[in-house]
């Protein structure tokens, strides 16, 4: 048999129990006669631990430096990890980022990966060893630690599959799959067995938090295969994987919602070329990232520009606009924290019309008003009022028969 | 100006408050023009903290993933410190033992440093950079992680200073120098200025905490000065140099003492070849030191044996010595863990006569029977009752005169 990746997010390895757990799986896999690649994260709480140590110790930490701290909590969970597995007689070895040689650029706390050798994973796997590789770290070409950012995790997991041509790449979790929505807001919300790595796109950027985003467009780009399942069960869980022609027959797969962002708005503005270069370019400089842009028919010479960033960037979004707006002459500055975005995904609405009006007629009967809408080939996202956000996604997971449809 | 290689011990990276004094201390000796590379040892009780995860997780933890473990603990260290020199406006690199190059054998937990390629600390103190050495680390020539057990942060500082030709290795740590005996016991105790090589390698085997024997020992083989101090003042603290003429001119340097050890005995073994040889080389089979050994005069073809052990391996060695005596017809296996060792240490004995006498004179003026004697070139070791170890070393630290002495 092949070789299999595992996947253990940071609950999954939250205590000693919890890695014992997860290395009576790992053992299990062994035992089938796989090859077996562990990837970990930190323990849970841990990442929080060692930000906050160093916010203790300097406001703003050494993005360099906060690395070498950071790393340390996945060194720690592999190190246990395969205390536990020798203690259970099987072999294992931890290895750190700098050890399976997964090579990043010098973005410190956001890498990506740029290769891998695998040879000493092999090395160790030909001697019958479980291996067990400290996520989210890398080494750059100077041999510096450095970390791939949160959910990181994931792309090491994707990444080493990708490179180990592994069979399938486990993700384990403390959830049972992707669901067609979220099931703490909707009841109905159904595990879906199958998703296209287009639609599990579109659900990690639009809000969904099962898979980190980088790890799925590794994982299309090389055909990796993601079973995203819980380590807390048995039960199988969501594949992630190429499009085929049954899924294309489905219109909507799922519905996501976010509360992350919030509008703003400028009256009046001038609507003159280079007026929205000079808005939006002052935005991206403060590394600002801008969501929906909404422009509004002119009415003699004048339009409302609207778009949406994230709230954690809604005050130095203003403060930026504010003399921007009195260079470019626009009445005032608006600005809304209280938003949500709701959005269905599928790859089947390429193919067929009426998904938009069906999900506007849905929020329509329910009052609720439409404030912007974006689209893209697989999905539709509309802005609305923050209070009817848990209900719009409701409506619309009923509306698409999600509940029902086998997927 | 050269290169200085600081050392600073878990006391004194204790707390980021302590962590941003020893930055302070870094910062005024590059100020004054020096090339600083500072090795750390863990936070007090972060190892400590390490071992009970790892004994939390499995009751006897596989060597190598231990040291992966543990090596976290030096991590943290030179990651938060670097974080702090930074923000003081100085440039600083956290660098560990892989990327120090730090090349040892393959005993995990108790590694020996093979050999060391600086060229990576030459280059960032080529760039004016401060850098911080995690001490206590290692790698193999596998790329794994070795460390060198307990207090080996004191043998990363002398072999960096020895592989860089420091002018001087200064070892911080929470006493103001190198003591003619233990100031807890002997209030006369004095700070000595100049202590040897040998004299310190006898303190350190004797019982005397402040420095690890290796570091010693390797310090002595390279000729690299160690500077021992308080990184709580800036008092001039000991230098541990090699020996000169005036440091001869002196019998004995330093009083120590230990009560980590046990006595045991076998009466009546027969006195034959072969009998002493199987006694020890059962207990050394079982990892244990002995130290000192007395076989008492023959009478009648039987004799007396005794020797010591350390405590923690003394219920181990009554236990392996049941079948051996029985086998060999001794009479009795005794057993005292009620003892204690003082020694007197000093170059100048080796042309002087007379030392031992008065050792024994003073001790047997205050009643003090002396069990067992060991000697070496510069020392001289006596057991005795547990309860007088502290007069003993009193009356000694007083006949030698040490608290008047200059050095």
């Amino acid at each position: 048999m092949g070789i299999i990746v595992q996947k253990y997010g940071g609950t999954s390895v939250g205590s000693i129990d919890r890695i014992r757990n997860v290395a009576r799986r790992v053992i299990k896999a062994k035992k089938e006669g796989h090859d077996v690649v562990v990837i970990l994260s930190a323990m849970a709480g841990e990442t929080d631990r060692l930000i906050n140590l160093a916010k203790s110790a300097v406001e703003d930490p050494d993005p360099r430096e906060l690395d070498v701290l950071m790393s340390t909590g996945e060194q720690t969970s592999v190190a246990l990890f395969s205390m536990v597995v020798q203690s259970m007689g099987y072999e294992a070895r931890s290895l750190l980022g700098y050890q399976a040689k997964i090579i990043t650029d010098r973005a410190y706390g956001r890498a990506r990966i740029h290769e891998i050798d695998s040879s000493r994973i092999k090395e160790e796997l030909a001697r019958n060893r479980i291996v067990a590789v400290a996520g989210f770290q890398g080494l750059d070409e100077k041999n510096n630690i450095t970390t791939l950012g949160r959910g990181g995790s994931d792309t090491t997991a994707v990444a080493l599959a990708a490179a180990l041509q592994a069979d399938v790449c486990e993700i384990y979790t403390d959830v049972d799959g992707v669901y067609t929505t979220d099931p703490n807001i909707c009841p109905d919300a159904r595990k879906m067995s199958r998703i296209s790595y287009k639609e599990m796109l579109e659900m990690a950027s639009l809000g969904a938090k099962v898979l980190e985003i980088r790890s799925v467009e590794l994982a299309a780009k090389y055909g990796v295969v993601i079973h995203v399942r819980s380590s807390f069960n048995e039960n199988p869980g969501t594949l992630v994987l190429e499009e085929d022609e049954q899924m294309e027959d489905i219109l909507v797969t799922s519905v996501t919602y976010s509360k992350k962002d919030a509008r703003v708005t400028l009256t009046r503005v001038p609507d003159k070329p280079g007026v929205a270069s000079k808005i939006f370019t002052s935005i991206a400089a403060a590394g600002i990232v801008v969501d929906a842009i909404i422009q509004n028919q002119s009415a003699d010479g004048f339009t409302d520009l609207s778009f949406t960033v994230p709230k954690t960037d809604y005050k130095q979004t203003i403060n930026l606009l504010q003399p921007i707006g009195s260079e470019l002459g626009a009445k005032e500055i608006l600005g809304d924290e209280d938003i949500g975005k709701v959005s269905v995904i599928g790859v089947g609405m390429r193919n067929h019309a009426g998904v938009a009006a069906k999900m506007f007629k849905t929020l329509s009967d329910e009052n609720i008003n439409i404030m912007m809408i974006t689209t893209s080939e697989i999905k539709i996202s509309c802005v609305i009022e923050g209070k009817y956000t848990e209900l719009a996604v409701r409506v619309l997971h009923d509306a698409f028969g999600l509940a029902e449809s086998t997927h």
